[in-house]
């Protein structure tokens, strides 16, 4: 078999082209637009139609769908990671002579890692908040200070000068030193786990701007949360330490050899990504509830355990360190040490009554929340061709710009507030400290503006205040349609700036500014007494949370971990179903927007319903490049040189017909070639270990002398014997679901007779995303219908 | 292809030979016994290893591993469960015509039918809990006033009387009318969930039995809880709404066509186990991860969503109707109506003190869990066979027999009790009602006996006392250790009779009574006083529970939504995953224990180690046996008269070469052969669908004329033509994971190379039990330090 002519297959082949110009220019008429009925708006990539033409017609013309996606704010090329267990002769001989102690050291080590995953992230997590307390409490304690003596302007100045400050600051980090660390990063941690590996999306320099442009960002009062970062560093810290540290600086180990594969580093990321949300919200069980339900694809109940044992971690790390604060001496923490907004024993009836007002505030939240989805997708795609057109200038400019709007609202609204009497029976009106539900702003002593406590205050004291009890009538119909108006608005505008910027915490207070809203007026009718206003704002915030983000029983266990009243359990729980249901009616959630207006390829859970109606030929060009098992040396660089493909079929040709023998990764012939001698003996399984992403070997990297491209190099023991196969009259669909749920990254199809080459082509992730298929097949439109039903029947 | 003298393959074969008289020879030298080293001990049902060898020498005996299973106290025959989807023309045709009504219909129904199920199970999880609260209410309540009038005998000839009566009824129930609803419940569910559909265990008779029997058993005083079973009764109800009622009491519908297959009764069984333990516990998140983590097999994010949407219906429903009790008419509900016992705030200290109790408190909890584990087993399998020995009078005496134990302790303990003088604070001692932590039983007025409270009293009471929390010196040493040890006896002896009997209660009062004497012994020390009583009572309880269930994220979580304390959250994390570890060092889990006393062929998450250097053509005999695509109806009726093979591979024979179109399913053969016409148009998807377990038809029931049989039949559009396949060099290992995670049934082996068959043989459940493997290969034995390594590797 010659390897020059054939044609080139459907592997993972990476577009050696840069897409950075090109992206600009935002096309519309991209074959991605049929994803447009989804809900979904149209990636920011555009995607060359004719290359699919030519790719048909049999051209060598590779094919430009899903290789690049924007990681941060830059178009980066992507690839798969491999979770296939490569079962080769090398492998196979280092599973036979790991001894006892080798079998320890690594059960021992990989829950010490998990352990550690949990601690490192717990420690991060506390230090991100209490250089939160500390900037934020100092910069509006000053701001009050300079309040009180009526100094507004030089007020404003602090205010406002610190906020651009410290925002610029966090802006200059990530636009200069990561940008992939802009965003929430939840999105690029489900497409880690969904087996996309973008370059440094988990490295460290990730990991130092998302912590110190996290603090920054929050504490410089924007719109954004500290909890999609927190997930983003978890997984940034598991990645890392799966690694094996770092061997440019020389902080490794050899023990950590046996994590050097993405099975064992996804299992960790997944941890990791428990432990963030642990450490944010200080809900351990939420943690591993979200690692399950949003963050993973591919999930088994050791994991579980895992998992579990992480957040485990985090949360008595997190119980240890703020024990050490019971002094107060370290900011705000709320009761109890590990319950942010404790509730408190709230009565809630029990009767039927109470269900009028949940549902209410379900299809409210569930419209909202779509609404804020649909809006931020607009806008963050505004932003992005706007920072791709104007540079980093323009990402700046623009963060500084948000950070003074905030401050002019922050402080600028408040003065529409009136103020108020303090209540007789509060000793604590007006608040002293800086959390507190009495702001004293610019009003005379025994006096508080409701508005200043729900404006000029820290995110968490907001969220506080909203959902304090026994507090009715303390906010006004005004002071709540102002806050609400504003952090919509804030929220929106500050989503897509070039910071870390989580959702969750932005999310929660609109709800809870609306919810509050819809309390006071259903209370104020008299009849539906029976529930609190700050239950009100809580079921608010779970209705929009569940109307934006779609997770239902990992945000149902956060929300409890939060607010600590287990008995709100069934109507949060209600809450969250209506105002998910509604908002599927309407799109999708507003993580899969943007994995999608980033262009990630992120596999989805079912497969579109027209792929019921192909087979995995139509798909598939054929017939791939393939290997000989004895192969020449020179051929295989040629190969190499001149496809991009990351798996290559080997096929036997000693008997007399030629005879599939497995699948070889470019990866691994690459370790061999660099090598130079190409005798089993040289090899043993370390050599294979799968380096960080993006660290390892290129073809144009190895120099070979033509004595030894002229070599013949036996391929048996490197190639993976049992790869996994479809027929080649395997439906579309049915071969989708075993792609995303045995986490593959080549899938081979063999023939259904015989008299034809034993293998006829090989399917990637590239050719299951709905944009290739309709690319082939424009006709294939996506029916709402059929979805709907292929959605709940698969 | 003549089909007569092909060997017989390896599909689902179940042998015709009756294994009912050679389970009583309980032989110790059978294949499965490699297991043993595994800490399973060998099942029941005998295997014969010379049927293996005979298969493995081409023989067409028919191999017997995996084909019985001990369902309730009866052996019977299982099969495996269908949850591929079948792509024939046929259903391809039903998906592509139904219309834009037709799937609203199915949605709505859907959701309706998850709604339905948690409504159901709610209701009857609250009836059994009221029937239970006013029998056993009504039966202390007697024994107590003759105690009180020192009446000694006649207030022990009540309760003993009545607890022979009640667990009597029972046992008579559950021997006669359905023997499936023995035990727990929890392994058939759980085996139900993995592909194994073994007859009656989701029968309607096997709820009627399950709910009485519960009643009984429970208000029987027996040491058994109402968990299990109402997870089994959950599961029962949701099986029976997607069967689409009963077409023998014509209770049907022609809406609930849709749900007749395996994949959505699989998926509504999954939401009713979640719903039984949200009923049983009025745990609703608790409910939804243990169907995840323990009960089903196969999970996907959509079914978290509709099991969740099924909690909440019971939370809900259960809050209503408990709402209806607040007068306390209606028994003894824990405050607030939702929680069942409240620990209210318990102070927990957040320093790292608290650390060593807690560790103390797992490894404790884990050596005793596995020691339980390790008992119950040796337990079960002697009554097992003294059962199948003895029969039904057996049966019943036994029973009552335990019956008579459990009151005699009941009653003559307590007398090893001192009177002890009520404390002066507490108004409520001697207490009046049935609850209540002083029970005076025969002391003077003013006094109260501890051992009475802990053992003539109902079970959830006894939990309740044992948590109860600032009553540090309430019980003594020696009532703590008396209760220990006879709980810990009747827990053991009581398992396995035949009744429904659950083990959650029984785990959690041994192991409060066990905590709180540790708690007690460590206080007395003085230094360690920072938790109380209670807590390490709560702590014990978690312990014992994750030593011998093993299961953590839905333990804990059911844990805190039962006392309603989120603080404790961290140690009981802590608690569950050492005592889990320490667990697993010694043996498995009771339930999977359980299904391998019972002989079930669950198939476990990861393959056994030697699997690795296997190839899946090493297990799998071949040729199998395969139909034309235009076949003599003559030779499919023998094919499936001859064979017990569930699914034939169909070989085009149009082409010069033979071409493997796909794989026909025996039923749909049948259904073919019933209706005796065999022309495409007379079918719709309709008459394919699955019926109900056992209901099918039967080769017997089909009576063909000799003009018949010579017809020639099209099989094509009735073919599934995508089959999954893997190579005939794929490793068993890879097949195993492949299999299991895409819940199959049938699996077939493609050749590698042209120029042979195009189907070389079919894997089915049975290839991958360890029993079969090692049975055809014993040199390959478990290498325990090889399962560790893959176990967490895989």
């Amino acid at each position: 078999m010659d390897h020059n002519d054939t044609t080139i297959g459907d592997m993972d082949q990476y577009d050696v082209h840069s897409y950075d110009d090109s992206m600009v220019d935002e096309q519309g008429q991209s074959t991605a637009n049929a994803d447009l009925e989804n809900g979904c708006a149209e990636p920011l990539l555009p995607e060359r139609t004719e290359s699919m033409v030519l790719k048909r017609m049999g051209s060598s013309f590779p094919n430009a769908t899903s290789q690049t996606a924007i990681i941060g704010v830059k178009s980066s090329h992507i690839e798969s990671l491999d979770y296939e267990i490569v079962e080769n002769d090398v492998f196979k001989q280092d599973w036979r002579s790991r001894t006892k102690v080798q079998i320890l050291q690594y059960i021992i080590l990989k829950w010490t890692m998990a352990c550690l995953v949990g601690l490192c992230t717990g420690m991060v997590g506390y230090c991100i908040n209490m250089a939160v307390e500390y900037i934020a409490g100092y910069k509006l304690s000053q701001t009050t200070s300079f309040l009180n003596k009526s100094r507004y302007l030089i007020a404003f100045s602090i205010l406002a000068g610190s906020n651009m400050l410290l925002v610029f600051s966090a802006a200059v980090l990530c636009a200069i030193v990561g940008p992939a660390a802009a965003g929430s990063g939840i999105p690029e941690v489900k497409a880690y786990l969904n087996g996309i590996d973008a370059p440094n999306i988990l490295s460290p320099r990730t990991l130092l701007v998302k912590v110190f442009g996290s603090i920054g960002a929050v504490a410089g009062g924007l719109s954004v949360g500290k909890e999609g970062p927190l997930v983003h560093i978890g997984s940034c810290i598991a990645s890392l330490l799966s690694q094996g540290g770092s061997s440019r600086y020389r902080l490794t180990w050899r023990w950590l050899r046996y994590f050097k594969n993405d099975r064992d580093r996804r299992d960790l990321v997944t941890c990791g990504a428990a432990a963030g949300v642990a450490a944010a919200f200080r809900a351990p069980v939420g943690g591993v509830l979200f690692a399950l339900e949003e963050a993973a694809s591919w999930w088994r109940s050791s994991l579980l355990w895992r998992a579990f044992f992480t957040s485990a971690t985090v949360a008595i790390a997190l119980r240890v360190a703020v024990s050490n604060c019971d002094s107060s001496s370290c900011g705000v923490f709320g009761t109890g040490g590990s319950i942010m907004f404790d509730m408190g024993v709230v009565s809630t009836t029990t009767g039927l009554s109470e269900l009028i007002p949940v549902v209410i505030l379900g299809v409210v939240g569930g419209c909202l929340g779509s609404f804020f989805t649909f809006l931020s997708g607009k806008i963050l795609r505004t932003y992005a061709s706007w920072h791709a057109r104007h540079g980093l200038f323009a990402k700046l400019l623009q963060a500084v710009l948000v950070a003074f709007i905030t401050s002019l609202l922050m402080f600028g609204l408040p003065w529409l507030g009136t103020c108020t009497a303090c209540p007789t029976e509060s000793d604590e009106c007006p608040s002293t400290g800086l959390s507190g539900k009495y702001k004293q702003f610019t009003c005379q002593s025994g006096h508080y503006n409701d508005l200043a406590s729900l404006l000029l205050n820290t995110n968490d004291n907001v969220i506080r205040n909203l959902f304090s009890t026994n507090t009715a009538g303390l906010y006004r119909y005004s002071s709540l349609t102002i806050l609400l108006c504003s952090s919509f608005f804030l929220a929106l505008i500050t989503y897509g700036t070039a910071i870390p910027s989580g959702l969750f915490i932005p999310v929660i207070i609109i709800g809870a500014a609306y919810g509050r809203l819809v309390g006071k007026f259903m209370t104020s009718f008299g009849q539906l007494e029976t529930l609190d206003e700050g239950v009100y704002a809580y079921l608010g915030a779970a209705s929009l949370l569940g109307g934006s983000m779609r997770m239902t029983v990992s945000v149902c266990v956060i929300l409890l971990e939060l607010t600590n009243n287990l008995l709100m359990l069934p109507p949060t729980m209600l809450v969250l179903l209506i105002s998910k249901t509604i908002g599927d009616l309407f799109n999708h959630s507003v993580y899969d927007q943007i994995l999608h207006i980033k262009g990630l390829p992120f596999l989805v859970e079912k497969p579109e319903p027209y792929m019921k109606h192909l087979t995995v030929m139509d798909v598939c060009s054929s017939p791939p490049v393939t290997l000989s098992a004895t192969e020449r040396v020179g051929n295989i660089v040629e190969v190499l040189k001149l496809t991009d493909h990351n798996g290559f079929p080997v096929i036997d040709h000693s008997s007399e017909v030629p005879k599939l023998h497995g699948l070889i990764l470019r990866s691994h012939l690459l370790v061999l070639l660099k090598k130079g001698d190409f005798s089993e003996a040289q090899f043993c399984s370390v050599d294979f270990a799968k380096p960080g992403s993006g660290k390892g070997i290129k073809i144009e990297d190895i120099e070979l002398q033509p004595e030894q491209l002229n070599k013949f190099v036996d391929l048996h023991p490197y190639t993976n014997a049992s790869p996994y196969t479809v027929v080649e009259s395997m439906s579309l669909a049915k071969a989708f679901s075993m792609f995303r749920q045995l986490a593959l990254r080549h899938l081979c199809v063999v023939p259904t007779t015989p008299e034809v080459a034993p293998i006829l082509g090989i399917l990637t992730r590239h050719d299951f995303m709905p944009e290739h298929v309709l690319g082939l097949y424009p006709h294939l439109k996506a029916n709402k219908w059929n979805r709907l039903q292929i959605q709940s029947s698969l």
